[in-house]
């Protein structure tokens, strides 16, 4: 982990920036009682990491923004791998009921739905929900009738990074995306759930970006 | 908005680190065919935003690491009032079953109940789900039985970090949090609500942030 760490003269111009902004290298340069060459490096250090602004004829000003092509550069390094959790999986057989059962004692917003091995469907909360109260025994019905099936389900991959799973999610107002593994099989394309990526995975890393200070 | 942009050279000189390294300042000027004083400048900045570690009596090495303390810098600096969304608030006496409506109409996860202007409750997806398949009668019982009632609400207020909103969410496992205005009436504090930020406006200032190159 790497801190930028400013050395005193830094945190001086800073200083003098701020109170006195706009001002020029010169300025700075008779206040600090150093040459302007001397000051060449700490002024592109600091304008690089985008806490002083130079306006070509005006000076320097005090901007504070951060880079946010290096935030950028961070999150798109995040890979779904990274911040993937373990799918909740049931069988399209499984009753509403049953299901509902797992989703409470998995404590998860949606469950996934398995044919042998291979991803065949998903159920939302909202999906449950809708059964429930609408009068429907849940007793009976299996989640393979009210799951929404294949090929309307929006996946990803694991080594997608994590920006692109939060902006399907945020596209295609999911909760959850389960991450597969594409397997070749009698010729077709068949999915293996091997994870999940919801927006508490999303909100997790937020945090966590927080915490690396 | 700042873009970090790289001069020609110090692009040069990653690329000569990238392929040699540990490689010494002398090593790189020599290569590039400029003096180690001239040197200088470009290996700070590049130091400092941390693309190069510089490690002593070995020399320069690649990291492409990025500054955490920049990421956590701009992530405590957007307000909960910077992203929070319109709440939707139905009273105590609403019935399990119109509120469920209202929660599908306004497609949110979470509704919030109001007393006379101020809140005094919250109920979730989950707690819906829960009531609707437990054979309740959901056109006869009233929302204030079996939300979640005030004081065991978790809020935030406007000015409150993004940060610490997120943080909340996961550390309580809530979807959603009532956003308030602290009123003294009759000696009493009591809360207004004036938003809500939940896991999805987390995930949208996820996906902000990666696109703001």
């Amino acid at each position: 982990m790497i801190n930028i760490k400013l050395t005193p003269r830094q945190e001086e111009i800073i200083r003098l920036v701020k109170e006195n902004h706009p001002i020029t290298s010169e300025t700075l340069a008779s206040n600090l009682g150093v040459t302007r060459a001397a000051l060449r490096p700490d002024l592109a250090v600091l304008t690089m990491i985008g806490v002083l602004e130079a306006r070509p004829k005006v000076g320097y000003i005090y901007s504070q923004k951060p880079s946010y092509s290096m935030i950028y550069d961070y999150i798109v390094d995040i890979k779904t791998k990274d911040i993937m959790s373990k799918p909740v999986v049931v069988s399209e057989e499984t009753t509403v009921y049953d299901a509902i059962i797992h989703l409470f004692l998995n404590d998860v917003g949606t469950l996934f739905v398995e044919n042998k091995g291979m991803l065949t469907g998903a159920i939302s909360r909202k999906d449950f929900l809708k059964i429930a109260m609408g009068g429907t025994d849940i007793h009976k019905v299996p989640v393979g009738i009210i799951m929404t099936r294949m090929p309307n389900i929006i996946f990803v991959e694991k080594e997608d990074s994590a920006y692109l799973v939060a902006q399907k999610i945020i596209d295609h107002e999911i909760d959850s995306l389960p991450v597969v593994e594409r397997i070749f099989e009698e010729g077709k394309e068949q999915l293996k759930i091997i994870g999940k990526v919801s927006k508490t995975n999303i909100t997790k890393l937020f945090v966590k970006l927080g915490q690396s200070k």
